[in-house]
């Protein structure tokens, strides 16, 4: 059998443009032949290192509006349910992105992702508690009590940390972000047919 | 005959994705049944409102060096000569931007507009010094010397400010960026596709 190339898939629980990415990139990589490999981080570190101690979207409010309002035209256009906005935004993200970094390679990575993220824009819960997170477990029949306690080990805390190191030093400064094979970096929502194209060999029109 | 629908296409000379926008728009209007108003303005003065002294592209070196490769990427998808990194970027547009505004509704602003474009990021000249520029205007069979004469005047400073002010106004925090008649801001070269469906009547799937 032929070897399917991969991508890689770097989202940010508490990132409103992840959200649009996680809802539809698996139904574009099957459609392209890609396989995905998903990779949560936590994207706050990443942007207190450049000097914000909040989103983007609140630090410069003209952005966060027309951020609101695209957000509402572009799930519309997806035939995704209407947006609900989190309160706080953005959500604290770290109980939910240490489940989804130990659950690395288990076939409940992605139900449980697309569940944190429905929850967040889609339903209008929390996902900042960790009682939230396990709640959101429960409903997909595992045990979340104990998956909270084991994501909380500090052997699980030193691969989240790995994992935000490993974004930063490829290059990573935004959700979502995909990388292929051969390294190629493509940052937002908007890039992901540009990125599954890289991933497939079809390169723009001439040698970059 | 049926009205056509207008849509404002605001764009800064020394933004890297204008670029893309500026040369794609014409045709994607046309396909679209849609009629455009060019608006030049400086973004320079908005950047400063929100606290930046230099293109957020060279304040957040990893967001920089991928705008550059993006740029790369998606100028030979859209079949565009490979780009020129303006040394120094930002170029300085206020020069380019006079002369600019001072062609509002004369039949030479578009030309001049992508003349001043591709000088920027094919040709890999200056657009930053009124020579420069008068010079654009030479080759286009103006008189480029009266012209940046007529464009430094009071009146013409004021039109420019003015611009400057209505764009903030209305929502608008970055180059390039659409308006509908209706005030619906899109921004970025990839939003062009929506802002012109959103200007024919195509509004998404339901009532937002």
């Amino acid at each position: 059998m032929a070897r399917r190339p991969t991508l890689e898939f770097w989202y940010e629980f508490a990132s409103t443009y992840s959200y649009l990415a996680v809802m539809r990139i698996e139904a574009q990589a099957e459609a392209a032949g890609v396989s995905l490999r998903w990779r949560p981080f936590l994207l706050g570190p990443i942007f207190a290192a450049q000097g914000w101690n909040n989103s983007p979207f609140n630090i410069y409010p003209a952005k966060g509006r027309n951020m609101w309002r695209d957000l509402d035209r572009e799930a519309a256009r997806l035939s995704l349910p209407p947006i609900t906005r989190p309160n706080p935004f953005p959500q604290n993200s770290l109980s939910a992105t240490r489940v989804a970094i130990y659950a690395t390679d288990q076939d409940w990575l992605v139900p449980f992702t697309k569940a944190v993220f429905e929850t967040a824009f889609a339903n209008g819960g929390s996902i900042a508690e960790p009682q939230a997170v396990a709640a959101i477990l429960d409903r997909l029949g595992l045990d979340g009590g104990a998956i909270l306690k084991a994501a909380a080990s500090e052997a699980n805390k030193g691969r989240l940390k790995l994992a935000g190191e490993e974004a930063r030093s490829r290059g990573i400064y935004g959700a979502p972000s995909f990388l292929t094979e051969d390294g190629e970096l493509f940052w937002g929502n908007d890039r992901l047919e540009q990125a599954l194209d890289w991933a497939q060999g079809n390169r723009p029109g001439r040698m970059l």
